[in-house]
């Protein structure tokens, strides 16, 4: 348990600065539309993520947050995609008592940074309001700075990208409140006591309110302070909260169909799929020659269509070890070719470093081939490399493939 | 295009009984509670299927219903799973004249029964009514049987149960209309004009509309010819309809999580993985010995717990071809143990069966194993042959795989 209201377990204001950081599983994409430094117009920005829930729409005894998606638990990526936001100063996690060691070592465990334990309340809103008050400045041991904008986002929308977390800010930063929304998937309908129809809404003029949402931190922490019990027992709203105590109406934002969250079984195994689908869009190619016409990068050409891919880098494998952790640190799917099959020592090396290193990658995937088999089936191996590459799958290690 | 307003492409009339019928991709779960023998109860059903719409949401141009999920289009499985339920008498499907072709090729690929074809309208409920007149028996070239009661689905919820479609009948069967309710996994809201919150609603008072929907055949078919233009347009939800126009209040019924609609790209991700899930849970355990005490039967019990195998069944190999293809018909997942490994040809007959098989398939996987090695590391081969299992990745066929 937790002796006081937040605790930082990782390095505190260490910031990636935009780029792929240690552990990283999604490479880090340009970021779009909203603008490149953002850092002036926002002020000072904090995340709030609550991840106190049980998880038992999923049917399963393990909260969903923790649920592992390719052997790393769901929360860990969210709060790698908090994390890789420069600008977001603090992100405050809530967890209940029982599982505040289980966070600390997923910290740990994924280098996570930037990141303050505070413990989850019995339902959502009393969790993000001790989140708040980890911030606030004005209680008894906290180091955190009281932001100017605070970002609400849940533990389980690991897909969150930069431009609707800066979109959702400048928003609440001109309006108080803003928050993320999507079209409506079902109709809504409003049953009578019975369980019959009562009403069914209109779809055009409703929406679907989503996260991430952000406040001014006085306004959002103010209404929390005025909120009721029953709110705070069966409420699940914050921008609700911002309109009934503080009068304001948020600024709703449309949001893109990544936002979605991970409620039921079906949503984790898309979860892994988009995840595998990410990482495997980066690869790099690991050859032993300097030749620019081997076989080996006549391979990224057949493997960027593959698997669709949006980088790929190649690396001669002769270079010294600390140039090898350095592109390590980049991206999770390596294809590594001797050219000089007896040669196989390089690749032993690689192999080794990786297997050494702390850096929690999600299933290495290196492939060692033998150069003349790969020129005479060059596609086949390619589907065979972007197979292994996409599904990632532990049970495979070892094996030799013949193309 | 078509000349009428339905055309019959494949046998009409044709009860899979109950069992798992050719191309069926899902094994056949027992029933769960709604009934034995339903029947009797609910006189005369048919089901209508939108399937008209252009899937602008997926961001794909194939229309969703359309998109392959492990190489079958997505409708198969819709098909799949309104067909093997017996009481369900005609099956009509609306398509717009340009996938008409494709509809009729998937109907014949993957040998559907009891499908009609209608043509799609503009929008939703146009092509439900489309649907219905074709059930109505008062249009000219039509041979179908007005029913009792008329299921609606949609053709991109591929994951219908028995037990909910019969639930959904019995309910419209005794108050005129029904249909499959959620609760909401986001909270709704109500925009203002300007893009602000102007109130959000109260979760626990609302559900989302799901489908199957049923009704009283006369309900809904008075109900779409009352019908105004504006909600042809615009409308979405049945329910509403039957309110509306025949003062009918639908009788809610709550669904399972696995009626979700495949929406997005995540949701055809989540599909795949739920498909592959489903058919790797019966396997097929081929030996070519009856002894009891042999490897092929421990790896039973090994897989069956690595695959979370709901039925196992084994197989031994030298029976006669009618036998093989009696099995093949009701399996997806075939893991072939040589026990003298130099007798491969009974391996091969399997294998060449298998190939020629009209089934639609869903890569067949067979492992054709060293019985000596097997035995030797009985674990770590029981994890490939899953992972295989599970993963169907065509591009390693044909690999040998070493444990």
């Amino acid at each position: 348990m937790e002796s006081g209201p937040c605790s930082r377990p990782a390095e505190p204001r260490h910031c990636v600065s935009g780029r792929a950081g240690a552990g990283l599983a999604f490479p880090a994409f340009p970021l779009s539309a909203a603008g490149a430094e953002p850092g002036s117009r926002i002020g000072t920005v904090a995340a709030v993520l609550p991840a106190g829930g049980c998880g038992e729409r999923m049917g399963v005894r393990t909260p969903k947050q923790f649920c592992r998606v390719l052997e790393r638990p769901l929360i860990s990526y969210t709060l790698q995609a908090m994390e890789r936001v420069c600008w977001i100063k603090d992100i405050v996690v809530t967890v209940t008592g029982e599982n505040m060691e289980a966070m600390r070592s997923i910290i740990q465990r994924y280098g996570h940074k930037r990141i303050s334990l505070a413990e989850a309340g019995a339902t959502r809103h009393r969790s993000i309001f001790n989140g708040l008050k980890a911030l606030a400045e004005d209680q008894p041991g906290c180091e955190l700075t009281r932001p100017e904008v605070v970002i609400i986002h849940d533990a389980v929308r690991p897909f969150v990208e930069e431009d609707i977390l800066l979109r959702v800010v400048l928003a609440a930063k001109e309006h108080g409140a803003a928050g993320a929304i999507r079209p409506l998937v079902s109709t809504v309908v409003s049953p009578s006591a019975d369980g019959h129809l009562d009403h069914s809404l209109d779809r055009a003029k409703h929406r679907a309110s989503e996260m991430p949402q952000a406040f001014h931190f006085d306004v959002i922490y103010e209404a929390y302070q005025k909120c009721s019990d029953f709110d705070l027992e069966f409420g699940t709203e914050c921008l609700q909260l911002a309109l009934k105590y503080c009068h304001r109406k948020a600024k709703l934002v449309e949001g893109t169909p990544d936002l979605w969250k991970v409620t039921y079984k079906q949503d984790l195994c898309a979860a892994e799929a988009m995840i595998k689908e990410k990482i495997s869009q980066e690869i790099c190619v690991v050859v032993n020659t300097k030749d620019e016409e081997s076989v080996g990068h006549l391979l990224e050409e057949v493997l960027r269509n593959e698997l669709n891919c949006i980088k790929v880098t190649s690396t001669v494998l002769d270079r010294t070890s600390g140039d090898i952790e350095n592109f390590i640190d980049q991206c999770y799917s390596f294809i590594c070719v001797n050219v000089v099959s007896s040669e196989s020592r390089e690749t032993r090396k690689l192999l080794s470093i990786l297997e050494e290193s702390s850096l929690p990658l999600l299933y290495p995937v290196v492939v060692v081939l033998d150069e003349q088999k790969l020129q005479e089936s060059l596609v086949q191996s390619a589907a065979i490399i972007a197979a292994l590459v996409k599904e990632r799958n532990s049970a495979l290690v070892g094996q030799l493939l013949v193309a």
